[in-house]
């Protein structure tokens, strides 16, 4: 149970810390202050998170916070079927709760409103961010979770595990991330979209399966790439 | 007496870099300068003094450089009562010696004047960043600090130890300062907070109380549930 | 054929996520959105996709995705004739399908249209970034891949290997792009250049030329150095 | 002889990258381009040539590229004179070259003029950023080059040493910047001061000598304290 729990709170962070900034801090705040964080600050506080918890809870569960990365393990034959149900229901309450968290900090805010896409949601299309289709968010969260995955089996394989295998992995997040907000506001993880949509309701909550498939797409032809030609003794 | 002299040095490093790159660098000094760091730079600023004095001092006295660590250990059963006590003074002392430095640096500014919450300090409300409101600032410094101690026990415990171990709690702090600078400024840790307090007074001295009562309840719940669920057997 | 892969794989990672961060999330889309990351975000996008990679694929081909450093190692004697052609037919085959999944993500935006130098190529002199002369831009791209190539000797000789290997070389990567990207978007990779000219054509192909004589020059450079002084006994 | 190759080589980068970054990027180009990289990008700049020199020339030479590093290590026992000087040739040299190199790319900008205080040359007074008074700029760049020296110190001792040190000297230079830049530019070492202002002359000429005084008292200091107080035995 200890491994459902580390999940659970490895992903309420990352629910917590990235979506929180983007919401929080990504805007500069008024004219006499300091400049907001940005995209590029956003895209650290995703990925520097998952980043750290690699290294705290890395030992524990081996820091999944993604049902696309449980899913690609287990058809890489990595984690058993129960395990991996354990660590996903883990993953969607942990998000849930990361977002019921940044909800609770938003109530005192002095200018908060609930809008479309709020809480730091996915999303595509007319008046999300860059205004991008769904030909291309589908497209990049499939290829951009490919690349998280490969990175993933690549970094943990007998290979390559070392003390930078956390950060690595980590960094790989805050690049998709780099590339990839104007278009989906960047998810690559299923509980990671979930916990703000349900929150927000609306196109959030209807352009949810997107951020369920296209990461699944992606991870699991990682996996049979990994297997298939990589991890082969030729 | 070395290693009290060690949270010494470490805290005021803090305190200086932190609160000054926040206050001396920050914002844009002109319209025909390059940018100032904003809240990137500012929460870089932090969390990276917290990440290098780790690989410095932390051979010598484990670089708490906050108290609320400090009572998170005492709880924990992971220091004793006398070092504590010479930690946390050490821990006052360098973040007043801080806030003084910079305190002197500020006097040569051309256009240095002390306003409400200056050199740095923590608050909320009206007037403060974002505006947010007390209950906002309460549970976004205990919150965080509750993760900073999680993510503190389970890097320094014997599962997670490393060389990555100071990278890891120092960008944890980065990831905080991310979210909650326009919350709170970001204290979590009630030694950062009382230094520029002192100097600034009005509002900052007598919103300081939440900037200790909040991180050691975030921290003392983070104690507990490592001991009563991480660090048990089963 | 695994080494050539995964050369193939990482150059597509570097024109991906580089070029993309540029295109897509380099200006700040709209008054009311979270600034883009600037300049700083895509020397960041460039060089830690080659940290990243350091650690992915080091273990299988060395992690070289970019024909200067393989020529470079020819010339070092670190690398035999047949695989460095190995090696550089995957790197521009990746390079090629990195630029081919950027154009088709820009597809789906709302304002893509194809201006002169598209989809983060590198170029120089009237219209291109900070104006700079034909003479600035060779002498740039030459002396910054030597020092490029000057520290992958190092950090990889006996005396230097070790964790932080692939990080220290990543962040040369960033260096050179926080110096040299107003001069020519920063190239020291002639698969990089190639990938983005061949669909922007136009000046970009016809400037192709430079990106790949002047990173062979500077790169060619260190390898007569680090062998002629630093690897010599006396 | 390689040692001093390797500083000058080390030094040569410091000046070329942290001062080119300043100069040629610090700004954004013009209104349609992505952000410039601002005192942030410029802090990352120097700080992580110094951490890529600390893993590229520390098994060659420790990477001092520095002389108020040089002397504060003679001070301290642990470099003999006749290498010191060796050195600290090496580092003025590297200097003046960096500085030589990035006024010939500056030749080829279409809008480059040697104004006051050119090339990133150091400075304080009227006109210099932040507009900071000479007490500032001596206080400052005494007491940070003390936090930089106490640093090395304690992570190069018996103590610290590991695969994190070069990471951690540099991101020290980072803090150290981002708080000092709009007070001075930020020296701390007298062979980075000496490259531009030579090349700048004028101001940067008459006020270099602060940047070679100031960073050596501070540097001394830290010596004393280490060698007086955190190595002894009691």
């Amino acid at each position: 149970m200890k491994k459902y729990l580390a999940e659970l709170i490895g992903t309420f962070s990352l629910v917590l810390v990235g979506c929180g900034a983007a919401v929080i801090s990504g805007k500069t705040i008024a004219a006499g202050a300091p400049a907001g964080i940005g995209l590029l600050g956003i895209a650290l506080a995703f990925g520097l998170t998952v980043a750290v918890m690699c290294y705290a809870i890395g030992p524990i569960s081996g820091c999944h916070i993604n049902p696309a990365i449980t899913v690609a393990m287990l058809v890489a034959g990595k984690i058993n079927g129960r395990d991996a149900v354990g660590y996903i229901v883990g993953q969607f309450v942990g998000a849930l709760l990361g977002a019921a968290v940044l909800y609770a900090f938003q109530q005192g805010a002095s200018n908060f409103t609930m809008g479309e896409w709020a809480l730091g949601s996915n999303g595509w299309g007319p008046g999300y961010l860059g205004n991008y289709s769904i030909v291309s968010a589908f497209l990049a969260e499939a290829v951009m979770t490919f690349l998280f995955l490969f990175v993933i089996f690549a970094t943990t394989s007998k290979l390559g595990t070392g003390p930078m295998t956390g950060l690595a992995i980590g960094l790989t997040l805050v690049l998709i991330h780099l590339v990839v907000i104007p278009i989906t506001g960047t998810s690559v993880n299923p509980a990671r979209s979930f916990g703000p949509a349900l929150f927000a309701g609306g196109k959030a909550l209807q352009q949810l399966w997107l951020f369920i498939v296209a990461p699944l797409v992606g991870g699991i032809v990682a996996a049979w790439l990994w297997k298939g030609v990589f991890e082969t003794k030729a």
